[in-house]
């Protein structure tokens, strides 16, 4: 089903898509949780719900490689058939990891399924697994790596990850606003919290921004993918990233944007410092009125 | 010879007080380069010229602890006797290497002196490093460190990490007059490139400052030392450092005032970028001109 | 085409088998250069001939995992249409990078083929390699340990690395025929330079074996796989690896052997440390007749 | 009191001189309780007794630099004033840390003494310490690398490490028996269990035998310091160490022995694994006996 690359999955246009499937032909739903090239997160529950609907019994398969442990994903309450996870966003580690998490009608139809599989052939890890082991050499050091990450994102308590998320993505778009640019994501209520995508005036190229901002600040932005090649750029904020290397990040870009040429506004850091110190404040007030 | 803390060595004070002395009681006049805890960098090579002018046979002794390698310091060209440099500055590894450059007039000295010493007891390390050893064991791991670092800083040239110093130190004192707050050192001929210190308006607490900012932001600042404390925060900017760090340690101490409520005005952040992308443009017209 | 796991690849029992497909319903010939399991590492050169006098088009197709970098392999010479190698062996680096090396004729055959595929479907890579990207997100932190381990291969010479572990191999069978026991592998021209499989007296549990040298000495031997389960253990002897490693390793098993119980003469150590000396004292004999 | 270099501290003599000196003169008898150059650990427990004895107040100064947590010692139980330990031996870090234990009375001398001192300069070590600070700027990376090393010690227990450092030295021992080469250390209640000097025969050279071993098997072994100078050569066997750590290291001096044409006798290394496997069947007894 083809998106306009500016907003979420359509859950109402899937529903139909599948009730207009009534023999079943469709085995799955795919979607990506956070499409990292536009940074638009879909609402995975709300598909559920519209799958469910249509009774349709397609397995729903998602992607949360740039969400897990960055933006709210619940496996199990949005009854999520397959999960697929990466070791190289939200748990801070080198790439290298790939996970799936399955829900036993996966499993079933993964038995019976007859199309040739590979990373998703599952019966030789969960055999290996109960002793421990896996059918293959495993990435020992990275297993080392996900202990301390897994670690780590207890300390600090997944809520707080979340929140964490959240408010540098505020802070993110209240400078690209302040810059007068604009956020490709066009529905507020799929923001995305581990990245975001801006698009450049007509006439100016994302890329030539991109690679002076490299080569004066030694920092790598995102590039703009497939038809917003050259007409966007992204921001990460996931990870093992704080308010100070937001406001490091997004310093670079409007420096870069000077340098550079570019239309715009000034004044982007100083919103995001605005938003980031509001954020502050309100979190504060909260724990004080726990305490009082 | 007491100072001001806000103002470097007095070259003239010293000449006077080596006039004095007529019979050389004075063995050696002792300054530290650049002093961190004031962010006052004095004029060596003046002071060698007062030194000169005086007549007097004391040895010049230099710490330039928070300035090799970040600040320019000619240990020949200025005549110094006795340079004493750490690895945890400039030369971007962890404490625990001590240099001593000496000349062979301290060399000289060293051998007729007669007061007990530790540190500065250098025969029986010149007698072993004739052999590529050394009398004690010694910090082999930073020695390796050490050979990188030079590697490093070669590879990026000494002039451009010493221009780059002094970048750092434009913005962050643009940063410090745009929140109208107070450099503690006067002379502008004596500013830090390596290390600013801040003053706060009165009545305000620097130390609550530089606790809110580490809690909120983990950064710690340096705190005031003697008779300035409470009364200074000190911003190091040396090192293994660029223009996106600096940013984002300014933006936490621009959102730390805010958050603590010390009187400021914003734009502090604001001013530092104008000033670092000021710098940009200049570099690229001078490279510009060059290839011209 | 099944064997006796002591031996290597038939190549005349190929041949015969692919002279039986004038139809040419075979595809390609797989082997695996050096077997781990067994120690048993195949003549892939005249194999390569076998099936060239067959005149049968078969691919060649050749798993170099843990003979690449340890045990002389030649990719062009011997005609090989897909070489398959992995980080994890003679590299010496973490579990993680494949490499597959691949002739003009298996490119062709793979455009052509129809059957799914997903570590093998070069295009996409082949494609992006061009710019010196990847299709995938990439194991950067690997492409760096790789910079470094193929300087380590230049910097000790390939030829040296080769004899190193033709060395350690001889020394380690040294070991087994002193201790009395069985080397796995029957045919000398056969025996592996990176691992070695022993075989223990009927009756003895090599598990256990296994086991008690783990927890007695912090040392983990390989186990038999399939039908040698519990009859083998397998010594690994490549890599990052040497002489006085060996001489550790084999002194664990001798004093595993001996706390284990199992029947064994003493002497293997000693056997591998004469093999040992005396390999040294031919290397300085070469060097001095080249000198002389 | 000058030694023969084969003997430890002599208790008795040390006991005379005291006594010779009604006026105390003498202010401290400093001794090494493990002597690396010459592996003889002495006696601080009989020293002490000879100490009290003679009723003369001097302080107990020990160095504990190759001792500390690799052979039993104990500050408070032996009456010892000041002990001296660093970071590189037994605490298994890097050189860079220097520890002083300080008893009551050692501190109330120091405040009395007149003698210029640096690193015993106890007073703004001990004031800062208070709040958790360094008078001076702190190895940090060596901290943190300490309480990672503490939590090795303890996890393997500190008795086991005792015990494993002895069954080390024993076994390198019974190594040097049988190749008919002498231990340096003359008196066996004084072996030292982290280290074992070995005399070479007349006319052998131990710095060629080290320089032939470095080149060939990479093993760096210690030299001969002092009169011992080429002729002696050490084996340290402390730390981070093990079983086949032991093993290699003694392999790779049998084998330079070999090579470097030395008169010896082989076996060394068996005499070791003999040594070894004998001490794990003793350790197993015990358990079983415990557990039975």
């Amino acid at each position: 089903l083809p998106g306009d690359w500016r907003h979420g999955v359509d859950a109402d246009a899937i529903e139909s898509k599948l009730r207009e499937d009534p023999q079943h032909q469709i085995k799955a739903v795919g979607v990506v949780h956070n499409e990292t090239s536009t940074g638009v997160a879909s609402n995975v529950a709300a598909l559920r719900k519209a799958m469910d609907r249509s009774g349709h019994p397609a397995l729903l398969m998602v992607d949360t490689i740039s969400s897990l442990a960055s933006i709210d994903y619940r496996h199990d309450d949005w009854g999520v058939d397959v999960g697929i996870g990466g070791s190289q966003k939200g748990l801070m580690l080198p790439p290298g990891l790939g996970f799936n998490a399955i829900s036993e009608k996966a499993l079933a139809a993964s038995k019976s399924a007859r199309m040739p599989r590979s990373y998703w052939d599952w019966q030789a890890m969960l055999a290996n697994n109960k002793n421990g082991l896996f059918p293959y050499t495993p990435a020992t050091n990275l297993l080392y790596g996900l202990r301390e990450s897994l670690a780590m994102l207890h300390e600090e308590g997944l809520d707080n990850v979340l929140r964490r998320h959240r408010r540098h993505g505020e802070a993110t778009r209240a400078a690209v606003r302040a810059w007068r640019l604009e956020v490709l994501c066009l529905n507020p209520a799929e923001y995305s919290s581990s990245s975001t995508s801006v698009v450049l005036p007509p006439g100016q190229n994302a890329d030539e921004l991109r690679k002076l901002i490299l080569e004066q600040f030694n920092m790598s932005l995102g590039n703009g993918l497939g038809r917003l090649a050259g007409k966007v750029f992204r921001i990460g904020h996931l990870g093992d990233f704080n308010d100070l290397m937001l406001a490091g990040t997004l310093s670079g870009i409007e420096m870069g944007l000077e340098l550079a040429g570019v239309p715009h506004h000034k004044g982007g850091v100083q919103a995001a410092l605005d938003s980031l110190a509001e954020a502050a404040k309100g979190a504060h007030a909260d724990a004080a009125q726990v305490h009082g």
